[in-house]
């Protein structure tokens, strides 16, 4: 009888054992400049969230102890779900206990005759909400519109049609095509979907996310979200037509089946919310810090294409390479992730950097000089004197349009 | 065209608006008593529990803004997962974002060749965990041991075999008959896994949960928890086998993709595990009230069976009188919850009751004179002159054996 318990080895593992390097799960150590932090803003340790999060568990306590639906739906829920929808521009928001879970309910919508049309590189949450879903799920080449054309022409043409996209990919920093996507989506009755995690606070001049970026207020039919990013707390949010947002509200298992968002947590996200609105420049600095990390890093001899964004991706290559390359950077007092499979597929591992707003001009500086002496120590770059030689290409980045 | 967002209305909302009755997403009042609520110990405003998570808060901020794996790991984390280790009796143990991402996490277990056997009532989060996980799939009836035997005998003998099951269930408040699953799991060489969400922290001497319990340490191969319900705050947790536990901490998608527990949340749920294993007390009085809750019930001639713990679920039978009864209840100042579907099977909508550590005798008082008018009011039972004819019988509760 085979034991479930017996499992195949993780690679990972394997290759933690074999290069000594252990690069996960591992706590801060104080005297490291955080470069793997996806709190863009800066707005975990900001003192007006600390002090909301700190004014509403006095008053609320820790814990709602149960789900919105029965129990757990306190007025911060409630106003930061009408302000959401404001600030996004939809008819209605829901928020979740997660970010995943917020994804998790987009399968909902998927009902049994229906398709759904997914980009590979989607987040983990989103290939898992789709997953959970009912009818016939297809996948298209990341960001490849002619062949999402092609599997939405070949789709049964009663199908109830979803496509669903990451607005900023999580590890590779480009952006979904979003004016190609609601094109076809308009051309073959489909919806679409935008999980916004990493850009809404970021993206666009009022920070709305990728939409505005584009200038097509209103060309997606759901978002997703979350606060573990640039709010600087933890849930998830949904926004989209009333009639839909009611419809997940009563449906979605991840929604009627968990724990709503600690009162911390929701203050912390309406304090967010606030400081997102009302201080832009921080926005600016982020695309400030990401700029000279990109050229920088360019001008070294380092690969970040595709992105475009403050999600810096340096391209390594085998995972092994990736984990010493970690190491290294971290002795030189800079922590990075080191991103391996299954989060990008095999062979293409990659060290992630992300700037925040906090982040001094000097830690950018640092961060950049260690790439420089573990890159030219590991043979990923050449040296100083032959990158003269070097021709590189300077980053187009999506900075939010600012106005004044 | 198919529409994908025009979707079939819900019924409960049909039914809502029929009987003008609205018992979901609401914000507590002020002035009524609070009888649905899973902060069973009564934790969630516990000051200390407010300290801690204060404290926490102000040294690490409102967010780890990443995964645990990545940049999210604090001390907290670290310490909270080697004291549930000690406390649950497993080797080892991980926390993560919520509880229902650890149920959805034991869908990793799950490769092609292996077969899964659910209890039918199970919770979502664990539908939904076996629903990601590969291979095939078998529910059996609620606790029914020899519908589940047929279904081990007559699967694949090679499968690798996991047995799935609340450990005590949320809405009828009934435990797993865990001495026959822990006897089938042997006799066909199944893996058994139990969602302790509801048990952990309540039942057994120590407060350990089911397998506390039955008296029967180490039958669960692997635990699942959660922290919103005995633990006031946000979270869950996966307990068993260290080599299980690193495979689900390095391959577990909810638990990679997924932003860490929150400093707050982290620091509330260890010093609720403080209070847990030096306060039985608070299990004894959470039990009175349950037995106060069953019985005046009972007596009153609603069926509450067969929950034998504080989860007490009251029988309606059909939605709209659920709602009623919701209404009427909280028109008298008590707050329940109407469970109706998919929450449970139709047609057998019920209110639910439960107590807390922190209730006063007068409250129970109030939530049972409730009941009695209400009940009588709406036809459910019969008024005190007929009353005295009917015979009950009184709960026999899974009360923690405490010594001492």
């Amino acid at each position: 009888m085979a034991d479930i318990f017996d499992k195949k080895p993780i690679a990972v593992i394997g290759e933690m054992a074999e290069t000594g390097v252990s690069p996960y799960y591992r706590t801060a150590e104080p005297n490291a400049v955080m470069a793997g932090c996806n709190d863009y803003l800066g707005l975990a340790t900001d003192p007006r969230l600390i002090d909301a999060a700190t004014t509403a568990t006095a008053r609320y306590g820790t814990s709602c102890s149960g789900s919105r639906i029965l129990n757990g739906t306190l007025p911060l829920h409630e106003e930061l779900e009408a302000r959401l929808a404001a600030f996004l521009g939809c008819e209605a928001a829901l928020v979740t206990t997660t970010g995943f879970q917020a994804n998790l309910a987009v399968g909902t919508l998927l009902g049994p005759g229906d398709a759904a049309f997914s980009d590979m590189a989607n987040h983990a949450s989103l290939v898992d909400g789709v997953q959970l879903g009912q009818g016939t799920r297809f996948r298209y080449r990341h960001g490849d519109l002619a062949h999402l054309r092609r599997l939405l022409a070949a789709a049964a043409p009663d199908a109830g049609k979803l496509i669903v996209t990451d607005g900023m990919f999580s590890m590779e920093g480009d952006l979904c095509p979003l004016p190609g996507l609601r094109e076809l989506a308009d051309r073959y009755g489909a919806r679409l979907v935008v999980d916004g995690a990493h850009d809404i606070g970021l993206l666009g001049a009022r920070g709305s996310g990728v939409a505005e970026h584009f200038g097509m207020p209103g060309a997606v039919d759901l978002l997703s979200g979350t606060f573990s990013k640039c709010f600087g707390s933890l849930g998830g949010l949904l926004a989209g037509p009333a009639r839909i947002v009611e419809y997940l509200r009563y449906s979605a298992r991840p929604v009627l089946f968990s724990a709503a968002m600690s009162p911390a947590s929701a203050a912390a996200a309406l304090t967010a919310l606030d400081i997102i609105e009302t201080e832009p420049a921080r926005r600016e600095r982020v695309f400030d810090h990401a700029e000279r990390l990109h050229n920088g890093l360019r001008a070294l001899g380092f690969a970040t294409a595709p992105s475009i964004t403050p999600v810096v991706p340096v391209h390594i290559g085998r995972s092994r390479l990736c984990l010493r390359m970690w190491q290294a950077l971290h002795d030189a007092g800079v922590h990075t992730n080191a991103v391996v499979t299954p989060a990008v597929p095999r062979g293409r591992a990659l060290i992630r950097v992300t700037p925040q707003a906090t982040h001094t001009d000097e830690q950018i500086t640092r961060i950049l000089d260690a790439f420089a002496g573990c890159g030219r120590r590991l043979g990923l770059v050449a040296g100083r004197a032959e990158r003269a030689e070097h021709d590189w290409t300077p980053v187009a980045l999506a900075r939010p349009k600012l106005t004044g």
